[in-house]
């Protein structure tokens, strides 16, 4: 248990900074304007900056559950887990793009950019696909992990690419809807439902 | 009480980055300009670095008092710790455009700013307020902390809400009463009244 | 020893940014110059990102010596280090101003600056004294310290501010010779004589 | 083991603050050019952002392996683990200045460019030796490395600087060649042929 400290300190070094990282973006508003006026007109920073940190957030929640499982460091697994980080640490730079991209009124332009965003996660759900099947191919949970919830799990990891991959290709057809469903995504990965949550096994096993 | 440590050491960096975030804005003195009057030159940037540097290094020692009571992690408390920490990342936002606003010297923009400034600590104090009744509902805090103290607890929270929602309120009467009234509440929640001070109980029930 | 373990992080968290902050400053050499003159031209730059390191540095050391023989934690001594690490946050800021200053080749201003400089350590070492009277007052520091060796610290501390202050009063008369007396001070904190060695005292009394 | 606790934290927070700055430095495609042709304009900031995050990462993941088996906080340790430290963080300016001397199409620039990279790591390999001799020197080595082990890292430590040294001497004659043999030495830094790895030695001793 003890062996993995070192690589969540890390990690979660990288997770703060991630998420914080856009607030370095916000700009006062411009001068010579109400200020009310003023500060209503960056509000792609804001949301921008909202949207990463809320994901980045759900991202690391969903990296402490996984890690609460794992037992021992392993060369592979932090070389994965790395990949993974750089993912992470990607986020702000698509979200600023599409925030902004939003207010230059260039439907081509903007469906490039939330093509670019979704791509993003996409990635990074094969990243996460790709960083638990490692953990499974090198033996690594512990064994509060039943079968059926480590088969729950795989499910629901290749679940969430699907979903992303659907959410990249309905960019072509409609970009609002294709941001709502990543959105929807992102929620669903936040509220663990019953079957998903193999986050307190430990305790529900106990019972 | 391992079972939060990785929700604190997320939190931790999400602070201390909050915390340092504004020595970044710290420009040098300008150019051909003797030294000490450019440096005086630019104090709303060291007095919104100082002060937000406070700020929230007070909400880092409360977040730490509640912490040590916290026994087990729980979804729900990971989802609104998260949004807690939006809040204290935010903060260093407004206390900048508050010092700015300062040298600005038009009185309708300083309010307009002072009101931005006080509705951040607002929304802060009841996130402060929401993580605590979670708590509370989720049965995560230890048996450390009686009875009393749990509903002391809940009688400061709620009451530094209205005191902020005061706070805000006497922003149209008087911008530097209401900024004077916010240090007023930080300091209280630094200083632990007998009353307050459920961080210690531990050691106090022991007696 | 693990009531303190969260104050460590934090501070932990705080020293490591300040530390890494002049690196943000470092620019790329101007375009249109050959790349080693380029380069040699940005030596300001270069210097207090080395030296604000090491000096960030040399305080996180001292700091952490002093956090290994602290047992409990304590309202007051958390205010106390939040003050201390606003002091540790500041030092690149003036360590920033000191190396461009003295390119500009006006000695009035590169002295203003270096009174500053030296200003600031001096602040910083009288917040350490304070830090360490309030650990004594509040006696949280643990049984492993003899009076002798408290005694002694307390002596170091007093010493360090003297010498800061020395080093102050020295700018009026030479810049050059007070910030080699403030880097002589800074190797004097790093390497542990005997009689200064508290940090290893656990060991050392056990034989 | 305890001991180090903190030293690995703020390294942590060092290494991770280090791994992110270059995001910092990914700007937006320029305005007014079809998105995808913006965007692969930017190529520089994310080669070198991906190039340092990765080659921190792995640097990381070396002073891990390290770590592991050192048992004591020691105070000339702890110097040279701030320069090694420093060096670490020097990584993404030299990185930076890599990626978009490629673009200026100057060959003696380019080749100077890669001299000053190549030099980092080479300073950074000496860095490496130092610490692992100081490692050894101090015996703050603990008993699960047997006399094999302690030789074999040794020599991997000695190989890896001579390898940079190589590398330096190489751009001279080629510069692709040099740059893809130190990316070449990095990856067989990453993966752990059995002789190397003495990271897990834990475990296999107890076989």
């Amino acid at each position: 248990m003890n062996e993995t400290a070192r690589i969540e300190a890390f990690s979660d070094g990288i997770f703060s900074i991630a998420a914080t990282l856009l607030v370095l973006e916000l700009k006062g508003p411009p001068a010579h304007t109400p200020f009310w006026q003023g500060v209503a007109s960056q509000w792609p920073g804001y949301v921008s900056f909202v949207l990463s940190f809320f994901f980045i957030g759900i991202m690391w929640i969903n990296h402490h559950r996984l890690f609460v499982h794992i037992e021992k460091a392993d060369d592979l697994l932090m070389a994965v887990n790395l990949l993974l980080l750089l993912g992470v640490v990607f986020v702000p730079y698509p979200t600023l793009l599409m925030a902004t991209s939003i207010t230059s009124g260039d439907p081509v332009y903007a469906r490039d950019v939330a093509i670019f965003y979704n791509a993003t996660y996409l990635g990074i759900s094969v990243l996460f696909c790709l960083f638990w099947f490692v953990c499974r191919r090198r033996k690594v949970l512990d064994h509060y992990l039943g079968v059926t919830q480590v088969h729950n799990a795989t499910l629901q990891y290749v679940l969430g690419l699907l979903c992303y991959a659907a959410c990249l290709g309905m960019t072509w057809f409609s970009v609002p809807l294709s941001l709502a469903m990543n959105a929807a995504i992102a929620i669903w990965f936040l509220i663990p439902p019953r079957h998903r949550d193999f986050g307190t096994v430990g305790q529900n096993s106990a019972m």
